[in-house]
C-alpha cells in the first residue's frame, strides 16, 4: 500500500513524518508522470512543485488559509492533496478536471488562474478583505520567477510592499519562464543564487566591524549607519526589502524540513514577506529535467524514452509560420521578430537560431512586446509579434493605442486562434475577431489553410500597414505550400465553390469545414456558395452585395464568440448597405466562457463540424424558404 | 522683445547664456500659464517641467535624437521650443494642436503618447532599431515617477536593464502620480529625495575602512569584499543599479546647467542610464503648487484667484457617482471604492475621506486594481474600480480572466465614456461597449442621466454578478434626483415615448438626444418611439421584438464606435431571433479615430446631434417608406 493511497485532504499529511514525505514524493511524482504521459499537460512545472507542494500543505491550512498559484499550471500536485487524486487521470478531458485551480472544482482552489502574473493581485485583494473583515488566517501566493516579468505582477508587489499587509509571496525561482527566463529581475536572482553563503559573511562583517574605533562625532555617526546597513548589502534580496518585503532565502525548493521551518517563521512576521524557493523544472524525470521547455506542456508521450506521441503528420500552423518567416526574413533584412517568452510555442525558435540578432524575447511582457514593436517599427523596421490569441488580450490597449492611433506597420501574427481544446477557458483564443474589429487602422486577416498563411504574412510584410493575422492551434489542412509566395488583395475575398441556395461566408479555420457542408448539402440536391472571407476587416463588402443580390441568405460561420465578431461583421454591412432582404444565420462560439475538452468534442457541442451545420442550415431554408 | 520670440527651434536655445536660459524659462511659464487658462490642459505637470525640456533641447539633437514623452502631457514646452509656439493658442481645440505628442503634429515628436507607462518600451525599439541600423544617436525616455507605478513600464526597464543597449530614461520624479504617488518605488524614491549627502558619507565610509586591520585570510576577503560593495551601498539608486542601470541623481530637475552637466555625462556612457531628476509639480504658478492635483489637467481659470470658470451649475457624473457611493457605503459596510491613481478625477476624494478603511488608490495601474478587485469580491466583499473608459482599456484581460470568468461581483464603473473633447484621440472612450460586449457573465449598463446613474449604482452592488456601468464625461441632464435609490430589472429598457413611425432605441448618453430627435421629428409629422435600453447587455430582446412587430424600422444610437457596438448587439438580435423584415440603420461613431476638440464639435461633425440625426432619419424615412 503507498502512502499516497492515505493522503485524502492536506490534513492526513500532517501526520507523516519527513522521511515519510520524502517517500510521498517519489510516489507523487510517478503517479503525476504515468497521468501525464496518457493525458498530456504541464509536466515540468509540477515535477517543479512537489516537495513545495507538500510543505506549504503542511505549513498551511488550507481551505482556511488561502493558497493561490500563479498560472497556476502547477498545481496537480495541489490537486492530489486536496481529494482529486482519484480524479487526475481526468486531467484536461472534456468532462474531467481542468490543469488549472478552479474555486467551481474544490474549495482548495482560492482563485481562478491560467494567465500569468495576476496571483498577488488577487492574494492581495483577498488580504484586504480579511483584514477588514477582522480575520486572521494566512494568504499565501505562489509565483515563479518567469511570472515577474509580467507588468502585473510589479503593479501588485509594488503596491503590496507599501500599503504593508500580511501576505506570504513564495517566488518559485527555477530560472525559466516557459524558455529561459529574461530581463534583469532573473539576472538579479541569478546572482543571488550564485552568490557565497551570506550568514557566513555577515558574521565576518560583524567581526570587521567591532574592530573599528570612533574617530570623531560624525564619523562615529557613520559607523552606526554602516552597521545598520550592513545588514542590507549582506541579506540577499535586498531589492524585495527596499520594496518593502521581508525577504527569506534563497532556500532549497526541494528540501520539505527547510521549506517548513521557514513557513513556520514566516507565518509569525507580520507585513508582506517574500520566500525565495530555488526548484528545478522537471526534477525527478531526467527527459523533462533537460528540456523543461519542451516537456513544460507536452501531449501525451512514452515515458521510457521521453518521446512525445505524435498522432497527425501534417505540419501545424505554428511551424509554417515559423518557416515562413525564416524565408521571408532571409529576403528582408528589416523583418524582427519578437516573442514574449513562447519562442518555441509560436514556432519563433528557428528565427531566434537562424537571425539571432533580430529576435528578441521579452519575457512574459505582453503589453511591452507590442509597444516595443511600435516603436521599431516607427523607426522604420518590420516587426512581428507572435502571441497566443488569448495573451493578447494582455495588450489590447497598447494594440489600440501604440500601433494603430499611430497606423504603424506591425505585424501581430495571433497562434491558437478559437478553441484551443484541453487547456480550456483561460485559454481559448475565441474573442479576438471580436477585440481586434473595432479598432480602427487594423487589417485583420484569417487563412483557410497553412499555405494561405504564408501568402497572408508575405502580404502583410509588404502592406506598410497594421495587420493581425490569427491562426488555429493544431495541424493545418496538409495542403500543399506553394513554393512562390503570394500577395492578397487587400479585403479581398474569395468564391470558392458556387451555388444558388444558400451563401456560407466562412473565415479562417471554418471555411473548410463551411467546403465539407457544402459537399454533405449537395447530396441533399442543396447547392451552396461557399467564401472564404479571408479578412474580418476590412470586409469584402462587393462579395457580400453579391451573395445578398443572387442569393439573399448568408449563413456566416467563425470559430469566435457571436459578439461582435465575424458574422456581426457581415449584418453590419447589409445594414449600413440597406440590404435589409437578406435572410442571416450566424454560427459561432456562444455567450458563454468554453469549458476544457479536445478541440473536437467542444467544437462538436457547439454545432461547429460539418454535420451540426448541415442541419442548421437545413433549419434555415426549411424556415426561410427558397429564394 | 522677449526672448521667446527668438525661439523657432531647438537650436535656437544653443546659442543663449545659462543666464538667458533662466529669464527664458520665466517667460514660458508666464505663457504656458496664460495660454492654458484660456484653453484649458494640463497646467502643472508643464510648468513642472520648464528647466528639463530646456536642459533636454540644449543637450540633445532633436530630431536625430528621439525624445520620447511619458503620457505626453506634460509635452508643452516641447511643442513651444519645436516650432509650435504661435499654435499654442489652438491647444486642445478642433483644428488645432494637440494636448499631446503627435507624429503628424511634428518631426520632433518621436512617439504618439498619451496613456501611461509606454515611453520604456517605445524608446528601446527605437534602440533596437538604430542599433541594426548602425546609427548611433541618443534616445531619451521622460517618464514621471507615478508612470513608473504602471506595470508595462516595469516589463520594459526590466528587459531594457538586461539587454545593455543605449538608452537614456529621465526619471522625472515630482512625487505625484495624478494625486500624490503611491506604492514601494514611490516610498523609495523618497528615501532617496531625503537622504543626507551620499558623496559625505561615501568619503567617512572610506576613512573608516582604512583604519580596518585585516585578521585572517577569510576575514580579509570580506574586507575586500565591503569595500566592493560599499560603494554600492552609498550609490542612491541601487535598486536601479540592480536591475542593469547607471544611476546618476537624485539632480535638481529645475537647474539647467546641472541637467545639462550630467546629460553631457550620460551621452558619454554606454547602456541604459536611469538619470533621477527632483521637479515640483505646478513650479512657478503658487495655486498649481499648492494644489498640483487640481491643477493636473484644468479648464479655463482666473489666473490670479486661481478658480476655475464654470459654465455649467448642473453636476458632473463624475461627482454624483461619487456621492451615491458613499451613501451606498454608509449602508453597506462591505462596499470597497479602489482608484488607479485618480481619487478626484473619478469623484473618489469624498470616499477616501468618508471611509478611509475601505478606500484604495493603488496608482497608475489598471491591471492591478482590477484583479485586486477581483480577489476582493472573492472574499464576499463588494468592490467598486473607477476608472475612465479609456484607461480601462489597459485591464481588458483582467475583466475578462479575472473578473468574468469567475463571474466575481466586481462594479466597474466607467467614467468618460463616449467622446471626452478636448483630449482626443488618445483618450475618448468610444470603444467599451465593443470590447465589453462580447465577455460572458458581465453585465452591462449604461444611464440616461445622472437619477439613473445612481440608481443603476443601486442595483449593480445589489446583484451579485459582475457589472460595468458606462457613463459620460461632464454634467449630467440637471434632472432630479430621487431620494429613494431604485432597483431596475437587469436586462429591461424602458420605453420612453411612443410613435408609429420609427423606433429609436438609444443608449446613455443619446438617450436624451433620441427624446430631443423625437421631438424634431414630430414637429414634421413623424411619431417616433424611444427606447432607452439602458442595458447593453443583457439586451432587452422582448422590447426590440416588439418594436420590431409594430413598427419595422429601428434607429440605433449609441456614443461609440458602431463595429461591434450597441446597435451591432440589436442587429445580431434581429437576425438571432429571425426578424428580417426590419429595416435598421445604426449611427454611432465610425471606424476611424477621432480627433481632439470639444465634444459639442465633434458631436456635431459625426452627426450625432438631435439636429443631424433628424435629418438622417428623415433620408432613411424617405428611402424606406412607411411600415
Amino acid at each position: 500500500m503507498s502512502l499516497l493511497d492515505g493522503i485524502n485532504s492536506p490534513k492526513d499529511l500532517k501526520k507523516l513524518t519527513i522521511n515519510e514525505i520524502q517517500q510521498l514524493a517519489d510516489e507523487i511524482r510517478e503517479f503525476v508522470i504515468e497521468t501525464v504521459s496518457h493525458t498530456g499537460g504541464h509536466l515540468a512545472p509540477n515535477l517543479g512543485v512537489v516537495e513545495l507542494t507538500l510543505a506549504i500543505h503542511r505549513s498551511f491550512d488550507s481551505p482556511v488559509d488561502k493558497i493561490i498559484w500563479d498560472v497556476g499550471h502547477q498545481a496537480y500536485i495541489h490537486k492530489i492533496l486536496t481529494g482529486r487524486k482519484k480524479h487526475l487521470a481526468t486531467l484536461r478531458q472534456f468532462g474531467g478536471i481542468s490543469g488549472f485551480p478552479k474555486r467551481s472544482e474544490s474549495i482548495h482552489d482560492a482563485f481562478d488562474t491560467g494567465h500569468s502574473s495576476t496571483s498577488i493581485s488577487a492574494a492581495l485583494g483577498m488580504a484586504l478583505a480579511r483584514d477588514l473583515s477582522g480575520n486572521k488566517h494566512h494568504i499565501v501566493s505562489i509565483i515563479g520567477d518567469g511570472s515577474l516579468t509580467g507588468g502585473m505582477a510589479w503593479e501588485a508587489l509594488n503596491y503590496a510592499g507599501d500599503l504593508g499587509k500580511n501576505l506570504i509571496v513564495v517566488l518559485n525561482d527555477n530560472e525559466m519562464s516557459i524558455a529561459k527566463n529574461v530581463g534583469a529581475m532573473a539576472e538579479y536572482l541569478y546572482r543571488m543564487r550564485t552568490a557565497p553563503s551570506y550568514s557566513r559573511i555577515k558574521r565576518d562583517v560583524e567581526i570587521l566591524l567591532r574592530r573599528i574605533p570612533a574617530i570623531g562625532d560624525r564619523v562615529a555617526k557613520t559607523a552606526e549607519r554602516v552597521k545598520d546597513t550592513l545588514k542590507y548589502l549582506f541579506v540577499p534580496g535586498m531589492l524585495f526589502e527596499e520594496l518593502g518585503y521581508t525577504y527569506i532565502g534563497p532556500i532549497d525548493g526541494h528540501n520539505v524540513a527547510q521549506m517548513e521551518d521557514v513557513f513556520a517563521k514566516a507565518k509569525l512576521l507580520n507585513g508582506p514577506i517574500l520566500i525565495h524557493a530555488l526548484t528545478c523544472k522537471g526534477k525527478g524525470y531526467l527527459p523533462a529535467e533537460n528540456n523543461a521547455d519542451k516537456f513544460h506542456g507536452v501531449g501525451p508521450f512514452n515515458i521510457t524514452t521521453g518521446q512525445c506521441i505524435k498522432l497527425d503528420d501534417r505540419p501545424t500552423y505554428t511551424s509554417v509560420f515559423g518557416k515562413t518567416l525564416v524565408e521571408l526574413a532571409a529576403k528582408d533584412k528589416q523583418i524582427i521578430a519578437i516573442t514574449a517568452a513562447m519562442p518555441d510555442g509560436t514556432g519563433l525558435s528557428l528565427f531566434a537560431n537562424t537571425f539571432p540578432d533580430r529576435f528578441f524575447d521579452v519575457g512574459i511582457a505582453e503589453q511591452h512586446a507590442v509597444t516595443m514593436a511600435a516603436g521599431i517599427a516607427a523607426e522604420g523596421k518590420k516587426p512581428v509579434v507572435a502571441i497566443y490569441s488569448t495573451f493578447a488580450q494582455r495588450a489590447y490597449d497598447q494594440i489600440l493605442h501604440d500601433i494603430c492611433l499611430q497606423r504603424l506597420p506591425v505585424i501581430l501574427a495571433l497562434d491558437r486562434g478559437g478553441v484551443v481544446g484541453e487547456d480550456g477557458p483561460t485559454h481559448h483564443g475565441v474573442f479576438d475577431y471580436s477585440y481586434l474589429r473595432h479598432i480602427p487602422n487594423l487589417i485583420c486577416m484569417s487563412p483557410k489553410d497553412e499555405n494561405e498563411l504564408r501568402n497572408m504574412m508575405n502580404t502583410a510584410l509588404n502592406s506598410n500597414e497594421p495587420v493581425a493575422i490569427r491562426y488555429p492551434r493544431g495541424c493545418g489542412l496538409g495542403v500543399p505550400l506553394q513554393s512562390e509566395l503570394q500577395m492578397i488583395d487587400i479585403g479581398q475575398a474569395e468564391q470558392l465553390l458556387d451555388g444558388t441556395d444558400v451563401a456560407i461566408i466562412a473565415i479562417g479555420s471554418m471555411v473548410d469545414t463551411a467546403l465539407n457542408t457544402a459537399r454533405l448539402l449537395a447530396k441533399e440536391g442543396i447547392q451552396v456558395r461557399v467564401i472564404n472571407a479571408r479578412f474580418l476587416k476590412p470586409l469584402d463588402n462587393n462579395i457580400i452585395r453579391q451573395a445578398a443580390r443572387d442569393i439573399g441568405k448568408i449563413v456566416t460561420i467563425e470559430e469566435n464568440v457571436l459578439a461582435g465578431g465575424f458574422g456581426s461583421a457581415v449584418l453590419e454591412t447589409l445594414s449600413s448597405q440597406n440590404m435589409f432582404w437578406v435572410k442571416t444565420l450566424c454560427l459561432g462560439i456562444p455567450d458563454k466562457f468554453i469549458e476544457h475538452g479536445s478541440r473536437e468534442i467542444l467544437l462538436e457541442k457547439y454545432g461547429l463540424t460539418a454535420e451540426k451545420i448541415k442541419s442548421t442550415i437545413r433549419e434555415f431554408l426549411r424556415e426561410h424558404g427558397a429564394k
